[in-house]
């Protein structure tokens, strides 16, 4: 039996890709029912422009209504410093920030080279520094980038050693994000492994999503290989721009199922997780991914059919 | 890198949940289209009552339409002696016989006790002995009951027994059946370990759901335990009557990409079956739950935003 933390990521990967603005209100309530589900941590929101991302608008009215629970850190990704002092005002547990591990999605989705993110992530480090507040990194397209294709492993490991490095102290821990489910279970496996040998005093995250139906396999074979924190988004919310109508995210309450089922101890309820998550197509007005909605616990029990006794009955005259 | 055997169930698991009929000629062009991808076996259709399932009331047609490929085997599921003789009529290359691991299930299911179903498949037994046909025995439930909840593993085996001894060397295979999607990836290792260890000359194939989002975990989960012979269904097509909107059978293409990607040889088409695979939504009048139909392979390449050069000019001239 492992301890395992899940962290939930559904507040901000799974929000900030729905074609409506969920109001701020249920953002906040939605974020309270899965502060009570034992989670270790809850990505809430996102201090970017508001301009770049509107559904995550009210980022600093989020983080102020939510009622916080002990033991659960609350964190928010924050793009540079002008997004870390906005999260700082707003009382953040801790500081996520983003580059991507191939050069190409860094200039895509950042407009910067790696180097440059590096350096502009230096004055997030400095922040952090100052306020005491401990720093994620989540390194973008670790497991493979859907413009270039493979990211070599050396790759990866590289950047997160300039990371680790430039804050100095700072960074808490590295999340590996497979950003549009390229990653596979050998390669998870290869890739957890020479990360906690390169880097044993970093927390490591894997953050997978499910475009390609390996998400959960990626789990088990992460966690075979030392791995033990992993993100997830409730119902399996969030997506891929470059898989229209595939899954998104890995689903929280389906991972927490396995983990549970397989013995691990994940500290979580999974009958609060189903109930949060079905709650989810009334808020957002759509069918979500995630199977245990559907589906239930493993051991819920169905019925016979309604003539059951005289069908055992004749069945035993024969 | 091991040889893995992969059987599409589509034809018949799948087809068998369809609402609407699918036309005799349609189903041996999908048949025909699946044989040339290198599945090692075909489900093509079942021999059971046309009033029972009219979904596969042209069974015989079916058989005798299709065109057969040296090296795959069209296994057809026959319920008891009746629709052997027809199948065999129909020049099957095996036979499929199905009783549930549970007491309940097979009551429910097959209106006899277990016992009743070892008698009952003796005749089918006799018939394969006289016509030279090989039989595989389906155990439903192997891995949970949605009535009785959990199935003991030694139960399982002890039903596998009964069929074994009962076949008196007629039984080529076993599958072990998770009917409505209740396995989970350490269950699934245990009982794969314990089949072959105790019956080491019987060939296992096993036959996951995915109404809990696990059937490509258990499959890299069974595959390490020893099994080499996996049921799955193209476009994930299949489904559980208790999981209503729940994903269907394990799907083909997503496990063979799955499979592929770990390096394992599963000797089929991966493009083949994601091309058979597309054609299902405009079959079937709905979309299906494989992921790789919407997501692609892996490594398909999405172009950087139409801007890219200028961004990156933007960014190196900082």
């Amino acid at each position: 039996m492992t301890r395992v933390l899940l962290h939930d990521v559904s507040p901000r990967d799974g929000l900030q890709n729905e074609k409506s603005f969920v109001p701020t209100a249920q953002k906040i309530a939605l974020i309270d029912a899965l502060s009570r589900t034992g989670l270790a941590k809850i990505e809430a929101t996102s201090f970017v422009s508001p301009k770049a991302i509107p559904a995550l608008a009210d980022a600093a009215d989020v983080m102020r209504g939510i009622t916080r629970v002990t033991g659960v850190v609350y964190t928010v990704l924050v793009p540079n410093a002008r997004g870390a002092e906005r999260a700082l005002d707003a009382a953040t547990d801790e500081f996520n920030v983003v580059m991507s591990a191939s050069e190409t999605h860094n200039l895509s989705n950042l407009r910067m080279t790696r180097e440059q993110s590096v350096a502009a992530l230096s004055d997030v480090f400095a922040l952090a520094r100052g306020a005491g507040v401990p720093v994620n990194a989540s390194l973008s397209v670790a497991f493979g980038c859907p413009m270039e294709g493979d990211v070599r492993a050396d790759e990866v490991l590289v950047w997160a050693e300039r990371l680790i490095e430039r804050a100095e102290g700072r960074l808490a821990g590295v999340t590996l994000c497979d950003t549009t489910g390229m990653a596979y279970p050998t390669q998870v496996a290869a890739l957890t492994d020479a990360f906690l040998r390169r880097f044993p005093r970093t927390e490591l995250t894997l953050h997978f999503h499910d475009s390609r139906g390996m998400a959960l396999a990626n789990v088990m074979a992460g966690l075979a290989a030392g791995a033990t924190r992993f993100d997830a988004s409730l119902g399996g919310l969030g997506g891929c721009p470059y898989a229209p109508g595939a899954s998104g995210n890995a689903c929280l309450e389906d991972m927490a199922q396995m983990l549970e089922l397989c013995g691990h101890d994940t500290g979580v309820n999974l009958d609060a997780l189903i109930e949060c998550a079905r709650t989810l197509p009334a808020l957002l007005g759509h069918d979500v991914p995630s199977q245990s909605v559907k589906a239930g616990r493993r051991l819920q029990r169905h019925p016979p059919p309604a003539d059951f006794d005289s069908i055992r009955q004749r069945a035993l005259a024969r």
